[in-house]
C-alpha cells in the first residue's frame, strides 16, 4: 500500500482572523485544525502529517495537536507556498503520495480524501474540485468585463490535493528556484507541465476565511448533525 | 430623476428546490422572494417591479407579493433569459433604467442596489460582484487542468445587474433573434460590444440553490440580527 503523507500549511499571516490564530479557533467545540486532520489520522495509510505552525508558535503546541504520534509540527514560512515547502522538507523519502490540505477547510469529508489519494496512489496529481456556482467574468485594470469564460469548463479547487510525492518536490523545487508563486499546487503542477485532473470535491468543504464564514460552517455542521 | 424598473425572472424550472417553488419558501418568517423585492421597494426612484412567474402560479398570486401597487407579475418562459426577456417586455418606455435581480438573492442589501442604479443612472451598465474565493481552474473534456486564470483579473457575477434599458433590450433582442441563450444580462451585454463595469456586491449576497444555502441564509441572517 501506497506511503501517505498529509502537508498542512498553517504558518502564514492569512492565518489570523480578527487577530486570533484561526487554526486553533474552535468550531462546534472542537478546534477547526483538529477537524481538518480527523478523516486523514482515520486512514491506516496515512504515516505522516506535517503540519507547518508560525514558528512563534512551535514552543507551546497544544497537546491535541501531536496526541497522534503521525503528527509532526515545524515552522511555516511568510506565504502559503513557503510553508508547503518547508513542511515538504520535513516528508520522509518514504513516502509515496502527498497530499495536501487548507488549514482552513474543517468539513473535508472521508470521501473527498478518498478519491484524492486514491488518483495519487495511481500516479495520477488530483485536485478536489467543485463547479462554479456564479458567473465569473474577467475583468481589466479598469474593472471592465472583457470575457465571460465558458462556466462548463470551469472548476473551484478546493483541498486537498494530492500528487505522486516526486512530482509535487519537482514542482516546488522549480518554482523556489525560479522563484514562483503560487496559491494552489495543482496550478503549479499543472504550470510546469504535469498532468492534474480534478476529482469531485464537495460544495460544503468550505474555506473559512471570515466570522461569517464561520457561522457558515457551524450551520452547515447542526445540518450534518456532527 | 431617473426612473427605475426592476425585473425578476422567477418563472422558470432553476426556481424549484425538493418539488417546493423556491421563491415563496420561508427564510426567517419571510418569503425569499419578499425579501428579494424589499431594498427595491424602498426606493423613490423603483416604478415598477416586474415579476416573472411560472405560468401555473399567475392565478394564485400571493397577496404580499401585489401588496405594492408598483408590482405587476407576468408568465415566465422556460430558461432565465426568457424570463428576463418575458419580464422586459412589460416594463415601460419611461423607464430609463431596468435592473435584473435573482428571485434567489434574498440577502441583497441597499449598498449594492445603489451602487448598481447609479452606474446606470450615469448611463454605465453594471453587475454586482465579488472577488473569486477559490483558485479557478480551467479543465477540458477528461476534467484535465488546461490552465489556471489569474485569479486577480475574475470576478464572481452576482445580481442586481443594472442597464440603461435600452441597452438591455437591444441585448435581448438580438438574443432572441440569435437564439442565443445566456445565464447573466451582463455577460450578454459584453458579448455585444457593450461596455459594463463591476460594482463591488457582498460575499454574503448569496444564491440559494440547495437546502445547505438555506441554512447558511438563515446563519447569514441570524448574524445581522435581522
Amino acid at each position: 500500500m501506497t506511503r501517505v503523507a498529509v502537508v498542512i500549511p498553517a504558518g502564514g499571516a492569512g492565518q489570523r482572523m480578527g487577530g486570533v490564530y484561526k487554526p486553533f479557533m474552535e468550531l462546534c467545540g472542537e478546534p477547526i485544525l483538529a477537524r481538518c486532520l480527523r478523516p486523514f489520522l482515520r486512514r491506516a495509510d496515512v504515516h505522516w502529517v506535517v503540519v507547518a505552525l508560525p514558528a512563534e508558535l512551535l514552543g507551546a503546541v497544544p497537546a491535541w495537536l501531536c496526541a497522534d504520534a503521525r503528527v509532526r509540527t515545524v515552522a511555516g514560512g511568510a506565504q502559503r507556498h513557503d510553508s508547503v515547502r518547508l513542511a515538504l522538507a520535513a516528508v520522509p523519502d518514504e513516502a509515496g503520495v502527498v497530499l495536501v490540505h487548507d488549514a482552513a477547510r474543517p468539513l473535508v469529508t472521508d470521501d473527498v480524501v478518498d478519491r484524492c489519494i486514491s488518483a495519487a496512489a495511481a500516479g495520477q496529481s488530483a485536485v478536489a474540485a467543485v463547479p462554479v456556482a456564479d458567473t465569473i467574468q474577467e475583468v481589466d485594470d479598469a474593472g471592465r468585463i472583457v470575457a465571460t469564460p465558458d462556466r462548463s469548463r470551469l472548476r473551484a479547487a478546493q483541498t486537498p490535493q494530492a500528487f505522486p510525492a516526486a512530482v509535487l518536490r519537482a514542482a516546488h523545487a522549480r518554482a523556489a528556484a525560479e522563484r514562483v508563486t503560487a496559491t494552489d499546487d495543482a496550478g503549479l503542477v499543472a504550470r510546469y507541465g504535469g498532468d492534474v485532473v480534478v476529482v469531485t470535491g464537495a460544495s460544503d468543504n468550505l474555506k473559512i476565511t471570515t466570522p461569517t464564514d464561520l457561522a457558515h460552517a457551524e450551520a452547515l455542521l447542526r445540518l450534518r448533525g456532527t
